[in-house]
């Protein structure tokens, strides 16, 4: 069972069509699909559908309710998201804090998440039927978020913490050190073949070489890269000997 | 210093005011307030401050280029977002991942965070300019976020990971021992003075009331609260003794 299954987005009062579109479009993007609405206030459905996008399907199979007690009835853990602060708002937690303690709920029982309307958030009543309080973290300086944008930070959280998401893996593995080596070795071969530094100094030039490139772990397919540029310059140099003095290389401030 | 102050979200070829303004929204809430353009697309005015809302000061501040390279010439790390698989992008992160990151180079250098157009997101081109690559977290059947919900969830991990945020602490430090005890000495006396349960039960039942107010801490105000019922239950019992049977206690069920 995924437990993202089990929880429901519920707005309350909803004003705008836009905003209940991208809620829809926000729910997809992180793997929730039960969305109640209670009371909506003359959402604009084109401003919903637009919104919504490629997550239309969940806009369409929206449920409506008159009051939150029945859009929440048989749900077992209810947190409410508040900007405010006052009286049963002082134990919140942060969307991250409750993450877990909501999925492990949602293992067993129905979960909602509950969101009030852009105009003035859950009242008293709505967070006495709730069973934990979020608070989305922002700064003093505008602390209410938008709509759409509290119920992404929110799934967002969700989808996080159900451990669902991969990140995309680099594919090519790590070169290995003797591969490294071969590569340090050819590229000190070039900018010897190329004029770039003086044989006595080559020990010195090589450690700033081997810093840039020790930066960041190098793949098999970058060390290829980097070989095939030694290769291709001392082919190079070894057809057109120069005699000219070497070019003045810029540097930063020419 | 504060290193948000270092940190620019710059709109390639933006297409829509209204997510333009929501982005100046989410970038207020957040602690961001440099904002730059590339190139938009005849951008509706009246949507973006509509959406900006609070933040139409930072909408007003926004600077417009016409090229992602002069857009961030004076930036050290580039983070380009991307939905897509590719060149380039294999190697990228999730916001998290790059968060610390990212702050830690806005200690010392300008740092922007970079996202495509509504349309077709960032091209090969502009990812080449990029430092780092960024994934956001989505599911497989909807992997492309609304632009400012994209830039919701990249300005959020860089606020929450400034560790800016101070979650509003609960005010009433936690009852003592001997306080809960009281407490539980006096539901004790209620409940048999209310003919609730029998004394020789009394043990027993009084486990299962303190296990409802063991699963979470008590502050000395919950405490203050129950003492209260208590005593008053204990008071109206003395002056009202019924001669009665003690009514049926609804169960659920019933």
């Amino acid at each position: 069972m995924n437990p993202l299954d089990n929880i429901r987005i519920v707005l309350v009062n909803p004003l705008y069509g836009g905003n209940a579109g991208s809620v829809c479009r926000a729910m997809m993007n992180m793997g929730l699909s039960d969305l109640a609405l209670v009371a909506p206030r003359n959402l604009d459905e084109q401003e919903a559908r637009t919104m919504a996008y490629r997550a239309v399907d969940l806009w369409e199979r929206r449920r409506v309710f008159d009051t939150l007690a029945e859009a929440v009835a048989d749900c077992g853990l209810i947190a409410g998201t508040t900007a405010r602060e006052g009286l049963y708002r002082s134990h919140s937690k942060t969307p991250r804090e409750w993450a877990p303690f909501l999925l492990e709920g949602a293992e067993r029982n129905r979960v909602a998440v509950v969101f009030g309307p852009e105009d003035r958030g859950l009242t008293n009543e709505d967070l006495a039927l709730c069973t934990q309080v979020i608070q989305i973290p922002s700064t003093e300086a505008y602390l209410s978020l938008n709509l759409a944008q509290a119920v992404m930070v929110c799934c967002y959280e969700l989808y996080v913490a159900s451990g669902r998401f991969e990140a995309r893996q680099e594919k090519s593995p790590l070169a290995s050190t003797d591969v490294r080596e071969r590569m340090f070795g050819l590229w000190r071969e070039m900018l010897l073949a190329a004029g770039f530094m003086e044989p006595e100094k080559a020990d010195h030039m090589m450690l700033g070489i081997r810093r840039i490139f020790a930066r960041s772990p190098l793949t098999e397919i970058d060390v290829n890269i980097l070989m095939g540029i030694a290769r291709q310059v001392m082919w190079y140099t070894r057809r057109h000997e120069s005699k000219d003095a070497p070019p003045e290389f810029p540097t930063i401030g020419n």
